[in-house]
């Protein structure tokens, strides 16, 4: 049972994370605190959270867990706050996409209390944001990734693994740098192209017919295209590497997709097209 | 009320249209033809078609309408067959996502009798294919879209029109150039980057991690790329000169996105991302 959990930035996954806890009777009381007002007392009007605190320092005083739910963008200011003002005991964990750069801006701003930081991301998400968008069961049968280091004290692994487990979500630990490489591939990558797929069209003349004719299969592909911006520009910044390793190599095969195409070759598009289709099912 | 209905090609859509004018008792008698006497077979078991013909000739053979519901590849061939045994009245169109390549092989297979071809495409499907994934329901509410040329028959266009109609379609008119273009950014280059990008996960080392850590927004990005390989092979083709054009597009904007990333130029990363968040919620 957690006594007091502090929530950083009370929205769609924050928020999430606080009704599901409630649900599960594994909290006691939970502070909340974001940089808009207006957001978190509407938190405090849906009941997702029980008190809306004045600051970071005011949200982490007296809490045995500390959930950093802010855009990865943001979690290094919010760290060196935490920094500054948890208790000795207090876990502190992250739900961020990104886990290296997490990683390390946590081992600059945390200092000796490095140890008590669990580095975590639950792989769920709509695209849609904010705390109205938040329900109790957005992580049931997901996975959470945590990505603890050499340094990272064992019960404080524990304590957040049992955190998540709570929230019906399907819990297991990797390396930070293997997560990184891998959500590049199949979440980063994907929101990046839906993005610039649907930029690319709208600067078209056609495409109120496009998007009025626009099949299922684009809705399905352009529906990322409708999350929130900030977000994906911070861990397109924060995973560079790893999203531009997976970038090039994509712009690299799109290539010769496209020379296929021009110089009319059936067998190359056919034999590209079936591959993808007999390991994904083979996969999924 | 259509009196004796041909479907060359009974799979997803030739099902679902069969299945479709049945239940709105708008045909008396539909003739199935296809290549495969197995998938024949299951569509007469399945009760979708009253008879299985041995040959396009004896599809045809009466039939006061013709449906073209094979891939676009091969509607020239079935064209062809078409024009040597169809009635003088019969009235032919045809289900293919591409048009203009269409209404060229028509125009040469047909000759004379080119004004009684009607180029249709509804706009629907799934990603399973083949009649035992047909459905009545699947051009409920889903765009029809006729391109007829000059010199069609406006009562043949008329008929083709009220077929569509008792599917509960939603039918419209427009150049055949036009839906071309159209399609190729909507539907055509969607799928050929979900293929690609699938393509390319696969053949990393890490990709049996990548599907396993999945998120929504992949599943529904890479569904399409579980679509029938040989349909979008001859799609791809048979519409090179469109879709190619706006993957050259594309690729620019991918190249400024990657080069974006590598610069760590976070302001064209949001300015982009959030035109394409906001023009979306604008027009889908």
């Amino acid at each position: 049972m957690i006594r007091q959990l502090a929530i950083i930035g009370v929205g769609l996954i924050g928020g999430s994370l606080a009704r599901a806890l409630r649900d599960a009777d594994a909290v006691e009381e939970i502070v909340g605190y974001g940089r808009r007002v207006d957001h978190l007392q509407e938190a405090v009007d849906l009941g997702v959270i029980d008190r809306a605190a004045v600051s970071v320092a005011d949200a982490v005083h007296g809490a045995d867990m500390i959930v950093v739910a802010v855009p990865v963008g943001n979690v290094s200011t919010v760290l060196e706050d935490i920094a500054d003002h948890a208790g000795p005991d207090a876990i502190v964990t992250d739900v961020g996409s990104v886990k290296g750069s997490v990683i390390d801006a946590a081992r600059q701003a945390l200092g000796d209390s490095f140890n008590r930081f669990v580095p975590g991301h639950p792989i769920a998400g709509t695209e849609h944001s904010g705390v109205a968008a938040s329900f109790a069961e957005l992580f049931q049968g997901h996975r959470v990734v945590l990505t603890p280091e050499q340094e990272t004290d064992e019960s404080a692994v524990d304590k957040v693994w049992a955190m998540w487990r709570h929230t019906g979500a399907d819990v297991m630990v990797m390396d930070a740098r293997t997560h990184d490489a891998v959500l590049a591939a199949c979440s980063h990558v994907p929101h990046v192209l839906a993005f610039t797929l649907v930029d690319t069209l709208v600067r078209q003349d056609n495409h109120k017919a496009v998007f009025d004719l626009a099949a299922g299969g684009f809705r399905d592909f352009s529906r990322i295209a409708g999350s929130d911006p900030v977000m994906w520009r911070d861990i397109c910044l924060h995973n560079a590497d790893a999203v531009t390793e997976v970038l090039r190599l994509f712009r690299g095969d799109l290539d010769a997709v496209i020379d296929a195409i021009e110089i009319r070759d059936g067998d190359f598009l056919a034999k590209t097209f079936q591959r993808a289709r007999q390991d994904r099912k083979s996969v999924v």
